[in-house]
């Protein structure tokens, strides 16, 4: 609710674009981290249809806007409306953040590195070394391949029943010259994997998808971490197969929390409230459910 | 302060454009009045350049803005960017509110009738029948002297150095087609006046201008009723000449609320808790001259 003395003339702002945004968790993530450091922030989601996209963007700078978050359908388009990228931006073909720097707007993505930061900052995994299977072939499975062959796991395999779009992210994996040895995966790739990654949409709710699995119970096992990239519902089936055999798990929330804390910390050059961010999304989160 | 739970990506949001706007005391009328009536709308600030008015305005019409305040300097250049002007706008060639309807963006001039709303709703006065001077000759002048006449005041004096501007604001406010008699003032019509407007920047701190009144002291008398648009100082030099010879007054805060309260009723469809405004920019102004 409107406190009424807030936002002053000199409150800053930024914003979700994309199509459609409202239902967007990132307000209550930026607006509690802006809140617990007394960062005089407002952060705003806006539906912005595809042919307005460029408007939007254009907009946004002349107002001065402090950063955007970037989400579907408009992660590839934004490019052309942009400054500059960062080499992950460029590589990925795919934006997620704009930065202000100097009055230019510059792109990055960061799915990736919030999925690594998530699994090393929050559950305390080192992944030097690790064998690591990833189901997926879409724009945030590109990212996360890229992150995880730069954290020098051991062995990544990439899972994904488009084959041709399997072999295009474990070329792009490839690319990094580090030691990781890159595979198209197999089922045995998976029940020998230490951490398999749902990089997929299934098991999310609203889109046909809620009760699938991307992986069948049978290849997981309690020694393994199984991370998902959904949150919506917090539990999806995948993650239900992790509690039942007993296998340490994160959701979504995790991700998508370190998304935050990389853009937060960009914007505003402060250090981002990690554990208040998380407890108000994840409280955000318990309160739709439960409505 | 940011509360942390809010903005939602269901907030709905209004601005003002300017140059500068961060000073600006429209955050507090709208966003106290919003909160008041628990609307889920956030009031922003944007300082906007000359050369970004365009790409700004095009950028919260994409954005799905819900209203704009617009300010010095873009008052006049705002006009060819936007699809429409109420009769007033176009007559005045000037535009202070952006309202949207249907997707489009529509200007309104809303000085003068706000001037109006104050000495009529907030002071009691019957306008119709009233000999009224006014000292100015700049675009709020030109707005007040318009809805003064649509008011049928019996008799308008138009008071300015500036003879050409002040013959130009006479021939505008005599097109109205109404019975008020409207004449080039001399010093005896601001004697025999029974209302007196300073619609001059005369008084204002932070221009030069400060400590000077727009009518010499002798001029004026108890049984007048005193208007100044200054709000900065709230008492300016004219105002103090008020209290001194007891005659009742009013500050540019009334018709800035007023403009709000148009403004706001205009954008959201709501009856604007007026009080509240008042309230709340008073408290504002009041914190802003002892800090």
């Amino acid at each position: 609710m409107n406190p009424g003395n807030w936002p002053t003339g000199y409150t800053k702002f930024a914003c979700l674009v994309g199509d459609p945004a409202a239902h967007s968790l990132s307000p209550t993530l930026f607006n509690s981290g802006f809140s617990f450091l007394g960062l005089d922030w407002a952060y705003l989601a806006m539906s912005v249809s595809p042919d307005r996209l460029a408007a939007a963007i254009g907009g946004l700078k002349a107002l001065g806007v402090g950063g955007i978050s970037v989400t579907m359908p408009h992660k590839k388009e934004i490019i052309g409306l942009l400054d500059g990228l960062t080499p992950s931006a460029a590589m990925l073909s795919s934006v997620n953040v704009v930065y202000v720097e100097a009055g230019e707007l510059i792109g990055d993505s960061t799915d990736g590195r919030a999925l690594v930061d998530n699994l090393s900052f929050d559950h305390g995994i080192d992944l030097r070394g690790k064998r690591v299977a990833l189901v997926g072939t879409g724009a945030v499975a590109r990212s996360i391949s890229v992150s995880l062959v730069q954290a020098d796991v051991e062995k990544l395999s990439i899972h994904g029943r488009n084959r041709a779009a399997a072999k295009e992210i474990h070329l792009l994996a490839s690319l990094g010259g580090s030691s990781t040895q890159v595979v198209l995966g197999e089922a045995a790739d998976i029940e020998t994997a230490e951490i398999v990654i749902n990089g997929t949409s299934l098991g999310m709710s609203g889109r046909g998808h809620e009760g699938y699995s991307p992986v069948d119970k049978g290849l997981l096992h309690g020694g393994q971490f199984l991370c998902d990239v959904v949150y919506h519902p917090l539990e999806t089936r995948f993650l239900q197969y992790a509690r039942e055999i007993g296998a340490p798990h994160t959701n979504g929330v995790g991700m998508l929390t370190r998304i935050a804390v990389l853009a937060f910390e960009r914007w505003t050059g402060e250090k981002a409230p990690v554990q208040e961010m998380r407890r108000a999304v994840t409280a955000e989160v318990e309160k739709r459910v439960s409505s």
